[in-house]
């Protein structure tokens, strides 16, 4: 398809600067604010179950992601969840390690099953886990998610009544209907910690702007594929590529996009 | 005014290597510690009720920075202030958010009210919040303190009894009598995470070799923001940015701030 | 000794990479993340009480570090230890701080006694209090063990019925008979935060693939004082310097370690 949309929505970003509030691990959580700054977005943590209500309240969108999970945040995830879809706020799960342990299996399950979850995005290994056709998770990297993963998606998606996303190689993005599939990245992705969570943070910023969470969704991860590629060009190991990817999407113009991104509708 | 006392509080800061205790969010705590460390001090986190009274006690002061804030820390920032009252260490006071919940305002105004604050450092909007001008925040930042923010600033300082600091483009320090306004920085300053972190736990090292609060606290905004000025030059984007900034930090020299450092006495 | 060994450990770090399970400080947490992810490995972070059980059993290694403690860290740490003895799987413990208070002190020699630990690494200061020595820590900062750290170390090996790793410009490894000096590092690994808790987890993924803990503590050690030295020779601060390390980290070759580890028997 053509890419226009995908620009037009990162221009509406950088002009709206929509407030992302995260829920989100202690890993990443960093590279999580400073992405959602570098794509033109504003973020926001707040964890504590006092205050999470409140927070999301005056937010744009929600990102939940369970990569460090504790019980007090599975009760924060679900009260801000709540208080996001009386709110009409887009939720975007990341469901970290689903498949490794029973505790996050069953959390990322709750939350689909108590909330309108407006994005799940997960590797193969975390999705088939969740759909239950025998994804594979080793600590938090996809071993598979036990069969065709487009087939997983579609199926899940309907399932679960949320638009899937599986990152890879190429990405899925699926309602259950329609399909896109992205082709932009770089290897060294997978090379440095936290990128998946970070193409979920990118994912709310996009969908903060967006009522069409498929396209939203494809245009977050084209982008952030994009400026990898850029990224990969100049870096000299993973931690250079870091800095390179973090410029890359503060400098990435909607033109760049036009020209750069690859997405497929199947 | 001259800045002659900045370079020599610089040169202090760095013979004497203090030891500044922070209890702060998860978001920048790693910016936090490296922060401390370039500018020549020596950062411990701890924040478990059982053992922050025994680490500020051997502290040469406190940073209590509330963005992330939970029930048990607001706990142990209580603990460690009223020990550190008792040591004569003094504290710094980052109240992120504050205006944004009433967990944030309440818990930083309880603060306020229970522990003698050396500085009080926020954006104009949080500063406006707790003073009860109608400051405005959005997630962590500032949309205006609700009028003038110099004229807030002192009369704020005076009823909380603190230094009170108001970052921005001009940074304010006001004792309530006494204002030093100082200009370094850069916008790209805005578009890095924690840069408002960075600028406490400063405040905090400067704090630690000083008895004036004034000078120590625009000592520290002059030194970050003359940091900001020369990365800037350097930096392709905010995360090179970053980069720059904290090797800038840690070769600045104290001539440096007798050259560039921007200080106002009004 | 000839570092053959060293160079062969690497190879396997590469060609296996294990899965290192850490519970550690949320303020070098994201550098032990990627640190594990440039040498080869695969790091997981995880510490609800409820999942540590199930996460480590599928772990190769796990590192247990006390950055930034909490009495449920402690239950976790004890409940993923237990674990982790019960499957074989060996345990790195990092008593960052112990010394400095009584909790991380106490909870340091808790797990040494109910657990089996592989390799305890610290600082003269920390191995000094927790042997009883005199050990002193300001913060986080060795101010030396009491004694001679090398007596130190032998004995408190033998004493503990673990390794016992020293860091230091000179690195003392041991088991109380067996000892191994390294000399690779520089003195910028001391300007940066986290560089103690980055060694924990290269020597978790060393010790993953071995079973001689010695050899693969000092061959982690080594790689990464050497990544240091050629980081320093680039880097222009702190801030550059950590980014040479990751990127020299995973450019590291196992040549490179027979070329240029320097390590002794004694």
């Amino acid at each position: 398809m053509n890419p226009q949309p995908f620009a037009d929505l990162l221009s509406t970003v950088r002009t709206r600067r929509p407030l992302v509030h995260h829920i989100t691990n202690t890993v990443t959580i960093n590279d999580c604010a400073n992405v959602t700054l570098c794509i033109g977005a504003a973020p926001v943590m707040a964890e504590a179950i006092e205050e999470v209500g409140e927070m999301v309240a005056i937010a744009d969108a929600l990102v939940l992601n369970i990569g460090t999970l504790s019980r007090q945040q599975i009760a924060s995830m679900l009260k801000a969840g709540q208080r996001a879809n009386e709110c009409n706020i887009p939720i975007i799960l990341d469901p970290v390690g689903a498949g490794a342990t029973r505790m996050r299996t069953e959390a990322a399950l709750m939350l689909l099953d108590r909330l309108e979850i407006a994005v799940l995005k997960g590797n193969a290994g975390e999705i088939g886990a969740l759909a239950g056709t025998g994804g594979k998770v080793r600590g938090v990297d996809s071993e598979g998610a036990g069969g065709d993963a487009l087939t997983i998606a579609r199926s899940y998606a309907k399932d679960a009544d949320t638009i899937v996303v599986i990152s890879g190689a190429t990405d899925i993005v699926t309602d259950g209907n329609r399909v896109l599939l992205t082709d932009n990245g770089h290897e060294m992705m997978g090379r440095l910690s936290g990128t998946g969570c970070m193409a979920a943070s990118l994912a709310g910023a996009f969908a903060a702007v967006s009522r069409d969470y498929v396209i939203s969704s494809a245009a977050a991860l084209a982008a952030f594929g994009l400026a990898g590629e850029i990224a990969a060009v100049r870096a000299g190991g993973p931690y250079s590529f870091r800095t390179e990817l973090f410029d890359g999407l503060a400098s990435l113009v909607p033109e760049d996009l036009v020209r750069g991104a690859r997405v497929r509708s199947v």
